[in-house]
C-alpha cells in the first residue's frame, strides 16, 4: 500500500486530535510533518515531533497537507495553502477562510464524497456544527427533499480551543457556593460556567442579527447539499460542556417522513448511531458522544408545527467529526476515489 | 389596605422563594400560615415558622393559598386544594395537575390578567418554560397573530428542586481533569455537570416522542393565549445551570412582525427587559437573568425558513417568574381586580 507523506499546520486542540486520528486510524504514512511558528522539538499526542517553521520550502515532498485551522494555525490556510498545492500536496482545510471558494469542495465524506471528484488540490472541512448536524439530517434529506430546518445548537467550550477548554475549568474550580469568584474571563466573553452564551462570533455584515457561526450553517449546508435554495435557520449557543455539540433540529420535509423511516435511514447510514428510546433514557448526550466517532442521533419524532415536520437531536464530538476525523476521513476517501 | 391571611404549602425551592417575594413586594399580609408534612418551628428565608401540618382545618381563615407545587409538595394541591378553596380560600397553584382543567384559570398576569375574572376559587401557574417563552412571544402575538412557534429550552436545574441544585454542585466538586469522579447522580437519569440532558419528563402517552415537558408548551400556551389551535414544537433540554431557564424561539407570524416592531413591542411590555445589541454583547443570559424579576428577550431577527418568520431569545429565572413571583402576581391581580 502506498504511504503518504502528510503535513500539519498548527497543534492547538484539533491538530493535535489530527495526530491521534491519523495513529488510530493507521492512515497510510511515512511522515508526519509539523509545521507551526517555529521550530522545536514537541511531544503531541505521546510522540515527539521535530516541529518545523512553516515556510514555502516546508511543503517541498508533502502529498498531503492538514491545516487545522484554529488558534495558534489561525489564517496559516490562507497565507500557506495554495503555496502547498503548487508544491504537490492535497491541502484539507479546517479554517473558514475557503468554504465558501468555488474552487474548493466542502466535504463531509459519508454526505458528498463526490465533490472530491473534482478537487483542484485544496478541499475544505465544514463548520463543526454544520457537519454534526448534516449528519444526522442529510441521511433524511437524500430520502426526501427537505423545504426548510432550523437548528438550535448547545456548543461545548471545545470548539474555541485550549484556552476555552481550561477556562471552563478554571471558573468551575473557582466556584464556591453558586457565585464564581475570582475568576475574570478571558476566552469568552461573559462567565461560560453554569450560563448559556447565545452568541457565537461576531455579527455577520449581510445577515442583520445573525452570528457568523449561524450564518455558517445555512451557506455550509447549501454547498454541501447541493441545495442553493434550502432555507435554513440557526441559533448558536454556547453551553459549559467540554466536548461535544449537541443540536436540536426542527425540519420541514417536502414528502412524509415518518420518525419510523427516519429511524431506519440513520440505523443504516455510516458515521451514526441511532440512540432514540426515550422511554429507557435513550437520548443523545455530549457525555457519551464526546470522544468517539459517531455522531448520536435521536428524539426522532413529529413535528407538529408544520405539514411533514419531524424533529430530531444530535450529539457529537466537534473535535473529532467536528473537525480532525473528517480532515482525516478526506484524506481517505481521496485514496480510495484514486484522487491522490 | 386589607391585610390577607395568606397560606403556603410546601417549601422546597419554590416555597422558599414564595416567601421571599412576598416580603419583597411587601404584600398586604397579616399572616403568612406554613403547611407542611409535619409541625415544627422552621427557619425559611431569614424568618421562623411555625410549621404545621397540612391538614383540612389548616385552611380555616386563610383567604389565599399558594401551593408551592415542588418536591415534598408534590400532589399536596390535588388533596388540599379544593378543600382550600371549600374553607374560603383562592387557591393559587403552581404544580402541574389542574392547569388543564376547566374550572382553572392558567394566568401569567402580564398577558391574561382577564383569565382571573370568571375564577372559580382556583388558578393554576404555567410551568416555568412557558412563562418564560410567552412573556417574550405573547406581546408580539398580541399585536400580529401567530401561525406556529417553535421552542427549544435551556432549561436549569432549580426547576428540579433543592437535590438538582445540590447535585450540579456536587459533581462539580467531584470533578477532577475532565471526568467526574465518585459521585453517581440521582436527581437526574445522567450526569448534569459538562453535559446537556434532551429528556425532562417521561414520554407524554398521546404525544408519541414528546416529553411531558414539551407537550405542556404546546398544551399551556393554547389556553394562556386563547388559541386552540396555534401549533407549538417544543425541544426541552436540561443544561448545567443554577438559576433561570433560556429559550430559542423561531416563530411563523401571520403577517410581517419585523425585528424593530418586536423590539419597539418589548420595550413597551412589562415584565420583560430588551437585551438585544449584538454587536455590544447585550444579549440575554442566565447568569444575568438568574435571581431577577425580568425575562430578559434579546437576539430578535428575521427567521428566514418561512415567510414573516422571527426568530428571538429568552431568559428568565425559573423558580421567580417561572414559579414564585408568577403566583404572587396572580395574588396582586385578585386584589387589584377586586377578585379576592
Amino acid at each position: 500500500m502506498k504511504q503518504y507523506k502528510v503535513g500539519l499546520v498548527g497543534i492547538g486542540t484539533v491538530g493535535t486530535e489530527m495526530i491521534k486520528v491519523l495513529r488510530e486510524r493507521k492512515f497510510p504514512c511515512s511522515e508526519i510533518r509539523v509545521l507551526a511558528t517555529r521550530d522545536r522539538d514537541q511531544e503531541i499526542a505521546g510522540e515527539t515531533f521535530h516541529v518545523r517553521e512553516t515556510k514555502a520550502e516546508a511543503f517541498d515532498g508533502l502529498d498531503i497537507v492538514l491545516f487545522a485551522g484554529t488558534e495558534g494555525a489561525k489564517g496559516a490556510s490562507k497565507l500557506w495553502g495554495w503555496e502547498a498545492v503548487k508544491r504537490g500536496a492535497v491541502v484539507i482545510d479546517n479554517s473558514a477562510d475557503f468554504r465558501q471558494d468555488d474552487r474548493v469542495p466542502l466535504v463531509i465524506p459519508e454526505i458528498n464524497a463526490e465533490a472530491l471528484d473534482k478537487h483542484q488540490g485544496f478541499i475544505a472541512v465544514p463548520n463543526c456544527s454544520t457537519i454534526i448536524t448534516l449528519m444526522g439530517l442529510a441521511p433524511l434529506i437524500r430520502a426526501v427533499p427537505v423545504k426548510h430546518f432550523t437548528a438550535v445548537t448547545f456548543q461545548s467550550v471545545s470548539g474555541a480551543g485550549h484556552k476555552a477548554i481550561d477556562e471552563l475549568a478554571a471558573e468551575v474550580k473557582a466556584y464556591q457556593g453558586e457565585e464564581i469568584i475570582a475568576y475574570e474571563p478571558t476566552a469568552f466573553a461573559d462567565q461560560i460556567a453554569f450560563n448559556v452564551i447565545p452568541q457565537i462570533g461576531g455579527e455577520k455584515a449581510d445577515m442583520p442579527g445573525y452570528t457568523s457561526e449561524e450564518a455558517k450553517m445555512l451557506i455550509e449546508s447549501r454547498k454541501i447539499l447541493g441545495l442553493p435554495d434550502i432555507k435554513v435557520s440557526c441559533t448558536c449557543v454556547r453551553v459549559p460542556v467540554f466536548y461535544a455539540h449537541s443540536i436540536a433540529i426542527h425540519a420541514q420535509f417536502a414528502q412524509p417522513m415518518t420518525p419510523e423511516m427516519a429511524r431506519d435511514i440513520i440505523r443504516k447510514s455510516p458515521g451514526v448511531k441511532l440512540v432514540d428510546d426515550l422511554a429507557s433514557g435513550l437520548i443523545p448526550m455530549p457525555i457519551h458522544a464526546g470522544h468517539t466517532d459517531d455522531v448520536q442521533v435521536g428524539r426522532i419524532r413529529i413535528d407538529p408545527c408544520v405539514e411533514n415536520g419531524l424533529a430530531l437531536f444530535c450529539s457529537g464530538d466537534n473535535i473529532r467529526k467536528g473537525a480532525a476525523l473528517n480532515a482525516v476521513q478526506i484524506a481517505e476517501a481521496l485514496i480510495q476515489r484514486n484522487l491522490i
